[in-house]
């Protein structure tokens, strides 16, 4: 079995650190709510954008959620159709999630979510205001309740009787690559990007 | 606005067409739960793939679930940090899944779920015998109770007092590629990769 539970501390980080749009699981009127925002994750807390408009978002600050956050690296092709799967890294994230209302925090907060999205932005772009913040939901997530599952590798049957059928089997990778940064068609031309979203 | 709850059965279709791995919400007493899983639609149904071994999706019969597909597109750059945003297309299908037991649905299903990870394989990997059936779970999600929602386009604040600022703004664009074929490392060197693989 290539798929394996992960329990390491890094393990966790690294998932979270590749992405920045989780699927946020909330229990609405007893009938479960996927939907997807984006994230930030520090050393211990992941901070997640809510929005007043989302009703599951008002709900999640009392009762748990469920956080997850998958990157999907493949298609794993094997000699039998039983046996094809994904290479993936997931992690779950579960807790009772916390409004964040203290103002230092929530910009911190919101500082992490954005700078994980696109780097650099959060020296270079206006900050919010206050009248901003305070339309801006944010929560807050301990780390210390989660899981990390991925597989890696090529199928699992090299070794079974599958092989003689002399069929290929393999992996089919993918990948997210960031394009060129597309300007705003109303931005002015003299308007150039910033290096750090070059680099982005 | 550019983000958009979309009605059309035609953006349901297009959203579920353009991936293969969903993220499935149920409810494990009484507390959230979200794991991603492969899938594949027809025109009124959506296959996921379940696994015994996962007591979620054991349970995700007995019981709404809600899927979630979610394809992110770009990160929306604004001249403020209030309206950065994120391009992406999302769709979430509730309602109680159906367990498939009938043979017949069942490879009709699995080859669904397949075809939409791997087209061609169906026809050219072994398929599922009888014993591999049986452990094989899959459940079935009408299509009828789903919502879509979309965002396009660049951020939103070009005719906001943020434009004199002065700063760059747009979309930095993000692509999902497929690579070239991976070989199972134990595969002999005479077994090619066959055609429908290298259009992946």
């Amino acid at each position: 079995m290539k798929e394996k539970a992960r329990t390491a501390r890094a393990d966790l980080d690294a998932v979270l650190a590749a992405g920045f749009v989780c699927h946020l699981g909330v229990v609405v009127d007893g009938t479960p709510r996927v939907v997807p925002t984006v994230y930030g994750a520090t050393a211990d807390t992941l901070y997640f954008h809510g929005s007043v408009a989302t009703p599951s978002l008002v709900r999640a600050p009392h009762a748990e959620v469920c956080v997850t956050v998958t990157h999907v690296d493949g298609v794993v092709v094997a000699r039998s159709l039983f046996e094809h799967s994904v290479n993936y890294r997931s992690a779950m994230v579960y807790g009772t999630p916390r409004p964040v209302t203290d103002e230092d925090e929530k910009l911190a907060g919101l500082r992490v979510v954005t700078e994980q999205a696109a780097p650099g932005q959060w020296e270079y772009a206006r900050r919010p205001n206050r009248k901003e913040l305070a339309a801006t939901s944010l929560l807050a997530l301990g780390l210390d309740e989660a899981s990390v599952k991925v597989r890696t590798g090529p199928p699992d049957d090299a070794d079974s009787l599958d092989a003689a059928l002399g069929l290929w089997a393999g992996v089919l990778p993918l990948t997210t690559v960031r394009g060129a940064p597309v300007p705003d068609p109303a931005l002015p031309d003299s308007i150039a990007p910033p290096a750090h979203l070059l680099r982005f």
